[in-house]
């Protein structure tokens, strides 16, 4: 967004929706305000319930509301960002009304249902910026024209380049206890991040998960940051494992955030003994930054890794065992296949020099 | 659905929606109710306007709604046709409810905004029912597993195929005169049918399209049966087309219509000296049945093709031309690229001996 | 409008929904450009149907669309007019969001749902301008505060005034015949006037209600300009009831109308022989011009009426034979009971001098 | 619902809906089904956070849901209760389709939103219900047919008056601790009862509100149950309130709770020092339980009360002092005008007597 805004032939319009207008998910549109940036729309999607059946639902809200708002603002080109329920939402009110489509973090492998919507938008957009060569080539064998492929690396190693070489940080790393709730962090001690979502294709399953991760990060004895998950579809089980651990456990060394920023999210992931979970910032912001990640389940299956990853399974001795692992190894180099820091000037460059974009597509064989 | 109906160890639920329970588009739910089938939940899903926001919206509202009713119904596999925009709204419902998908008429090449709904269907669909060859080679190269992909041909080819050696007549070919409105047609003289969709992609041309059609026929002097729209964005600017060319033509030899049964439009294929306009149906159906047929425009765009088919670009010389030619071959003889006429047993079969599946996809490559 | 526009201490915005933005129902939103309004939003919000069932689903629909439309626009005061089911999502979102509301035509009486509509939105609005005294007095009764009830005239009286003496006139009547299909009219000849809307409490019936009308009027053998229904629960009835008559009749001198513009409906009603049907515009716009008026069936029960209305119930004699009386009658005296012409400009005036408007309503008893 | 149940004239179909399907507010759906209740349909239509826009959004949705469930389900009779937004959607979808609507606890008098959906439901339904002597003659001011009109009680102190009379408990009291967070209560010793919601027309005060009695609840010393706010809009703003006040007073003796079973919150109520908040449970279910009450703010202004409740305006001084005048008055004497405890058998007995009812409503002045 930023390579966007201070480019001089594009200029930025931004919509927010779903969670990111929510305080129970951290309000990310406010933070997006505080850094300079206006919000031309916020238009309230979320269905509640994080059941299978309200996230068709608020998809399907989402759409109905994304359409008055491209009506409104008439958009040249719409970027959406992955594989979340939004993004299909996103991508569909853009392709029925004839706006060209750019897509980030396309091509990727993984588990949930993600999956399935990462290429599906794919085959509605229009230019594609995936993060790694492997997904460039996933991206071409779709079907796409490779002359609008172009791999750029992900955006959010941008961000991550940024705070690590000292730019833009707005938080100080000390405030970390002026947040969230539980006990007190030692930040020169050694400490654990957890960080865990639902997998909607296991729905039903996620209190049972959390709790054997949180229990064999108890078993280490190490301090840790826990994340409340995303608003996907057993959202509610895992928030659920969580109280029923934080309730049973009050005096264990472990807080609690709902949201960090992204400046003290990096900031932990640069100084964590070990990031424990399956959110995919492990795997692809990590290899850059180099953090030990143990990654638990089906969540991020198949996604191409650096050497920082040990896979575990659902089973709290085999997540302790990942962990010691990793507090044995300490840190890892870094490593770019995810991108180098620099996506988001190159995005911005390549959509700035399109020239007129057919809005058919047609599959390449 | 017969051969599923008539399955033993198959249950068969329907869902009625979008076009198909409204009058205004000849209400196929209660055609399907003539010929014994229950429906179980008929939900109205189009939001009026037939413009690309409301092609948006009724998708929105298409998938709040449809959630409702598979958590009602709780099937065990979901069923969906082609690449229409309630196809998206089913496939991505049932997606995102765990819901395996099966999905006919899948890996097809067409313009309009069909293209790209086709192919992100197959990224959610889990057992695929190609008709073609072709499309069934595309499919596997879209990443599919090719254990889960079926060439069965086109259901629809089952109903001609029915139709043609004299089962299963609801309706009486002679009574053509006490449908529609306009002037009364001799069916024992050559007539053409016009069969013209709106063409997403090219939004707000459709009038000027429908003309250049409607006068190439008028100038054959040749009696013409014409059929309204689907319910596409633009389907009002060709239904204004039709509405300005009949007002001032009272005379001319067209008669109107504003649906067909089935049985109907496959008897009036096969006896009509020429098929004009984009409907997939003459490249389809018309392969098999053998009608000459003239294509129009783009939204037909690289689907496979028989030898029954000349295209022609929006142009009233052009398609006249092409007319002339068709009426001079005379018919076609028979072709079976979209099927052979036994697709729906060969998929109650399939279905009926599949185990337990996955919902969680994986690209395979 | 044209006062609120005008006024130098009020700014006017306008939503245009429903059926205001459909070509089906004369796009009055064009109109309304045409005659140098600017609007600020375009919402589609008819889920296609015209039944029951999608009565209520549109009105969920306009108040999910009217919520992001209102935050957007910010409004110091909603004003809504009458009873219609796009009244009553106006008045739920503005009410919801504490924006105040300022409602037109309260506190009449009719039949239909438009009854329990129109007193449902008088207990939301906080500022009431009913058309009648009677209505007034009834608002009172229904524990509003007299303060904030201000018997003006009816606005569309206003309309008709200025039409009358000669202004704003967009139209010239003699074109006539250049709009709508069916027979040519001759203006010099005396013609009716036929406009029945579906009544929803009797959901079904329309297509025999509209045919004792059609009937009764083509045995007076006078010409007759007939109107399409508008959108409630019911339409398609009232519609295929038309299309039956026409085809069957296709010579009798009757010319059929999808949308008048008020300037031609206005000059109509000053020359129409009698006014058919159940619009409220009889009752209320004909008791100022003095049009003889047979009103059919339940929907204008209790409506307050002039001495220009004779009653009909369901039957082609009865409509006949009053057809009949007001013929030999002719026109009438105006009536001043909704309004003398001048209620815009005490509307603008009135609410320009409001100060803060407290939200929070109390019944005054 | 048990006295409808078991009458041997009438069907009970329960459709559950809003807050009352979601864990976070305490899911009663789940509840009536433990006490032997099926639940016909489940739909979600709660659109995430609880401001005034998606309180009108939620209501939008509400009635796109209940339009489905009443064309699926469809009753006789639709019963609907008291004044929330999920109220105003399924009377509207109820009386668009014209299906005859009862309405219990109509023609009361209060603050918020509520007031003018109370009032507005009564102007749609065509049976009502009051509590109270008041109500009913509000509701025949209101221009209602005094036959539709029976003064039964409210059925919430049936349920009352069961419980206390030592029938149907489900639950022990003693288990109190085994639910909610916070502090063990000792329900040997007096404790107060802190249940306060946001008032929708003053949004964006409520965590100031509750702070103020929160803090006065403290300067007492004595223990506390604290119960979490409804859904409606500002709800949020309650919520944010309380869990700061719990982070900044882990010591304090106060539990909270999410939700509770009707039965422990009636037995809390009997056995009180005080119920403090702006609940209509202490000024109903208190009238007749004989609760002390300290009723803060404007949330039931002018709602009819017994002598059980003091009044106080949101400063924690006040809330302070009228807390000791309650401790030191202790319980109140039972007071009928809310109801004796058999509102549930009039209702079945009245409406199984009821013939055909005319859809058609018109009010009677």
């Amino acid at each position: 967004m930023v390579a966007i805004r201070e480019h001089p032939r594009l200029e930025l319009n931004i919509i927010a929706t779903a969670s990111s207008i929510l305080d129970r998910y951290g309000n990310v549109a406010d933070l997006i305000e505080k850094d300079g940036f206006s919000i031309n729309d916020r238009t309230y999607t979320l269905v509640e319930g994080e059941t299978p059946i309200t996230m068709a639902k608020s998809t399907g809200l989402g759409l109905i509301e994304l359409a008055s708002s491209f009506a409104r603002i008439e958009p040249d080109l719409v970027f959406t960002v992955g594989d979340r329920f939004e993004t299909m939402a996103t991508t569909l009110a853009a392709a029925y009304m004839n706006i060209p489509i750019a897509h980030t973090m396309g091509g990727e492998v993984s588990g949930t249902i993600d999956e399935s919507i990462r290429h599906a938008v794919t085959k509605f957009a229009h230019i594609h910026f995936p993060a790694s060569e492997d997904a460039a080539r996933r991206i071409i064998r779709l079907g796409e024209d490779e002359r609008n492929v172009h791999r750029v690396g992900c955006p959010r190693i941008d961000l991550v380049r940024n705070i690590l070489v000292g730019q833009k940080i707005r938080d100080s790393f000390v405030e970390m206890n002026e947040e969230g709730v539980g006990s007190n962090l030692r930040l020169d001690k050694p400490f654990i991040v957890l960080s865990q979502h639902p997998v909607t294709t296991e729905y039903g399953k996620g209190e049972e998960q959390i709790l054997n991760s949180l229990n064999a990060i108890k078993r280490t004895g190490i301090q840790c940051v826990v994340l409340w998950p995303n608003s996907d579809a057993g959202s509610e089980d895992i928030s659920r494992g969580i109280r029923k651990f934080r309730e049973m456990n009050v005096s264990a060394p472990f807080r609690y955030y709902k949201n960090l920023t992204i400046e003290k999210y990096v900031r932990i992931m640069d100084n964590a003994a070990c990031l424990v979970g399956n959110s995919s910032s492990g795997i692809r912001e990590g290899a850059f930054i180099g953090t030990p990640v143990v990654n638990i389940g089906s969540r991020q299956d198949s996604r191409e890794r650096g050497e920082n990853v040990i896979d575990s399974i659902y089973d709290t001795d085999s997540i302790y065992n990942s962990i010691v692992k990793q507090f044995n190894h300490g840190k890892y180099a870094t490593n770019s296949i995810y991108g180098d820091g620099y996506a988001g000037e190159r995005i911005a460059n390549i959509v700035s020099q399109y020239g007129t974009i057919d809005v058919q597509k047609t599959i390449c064989y």
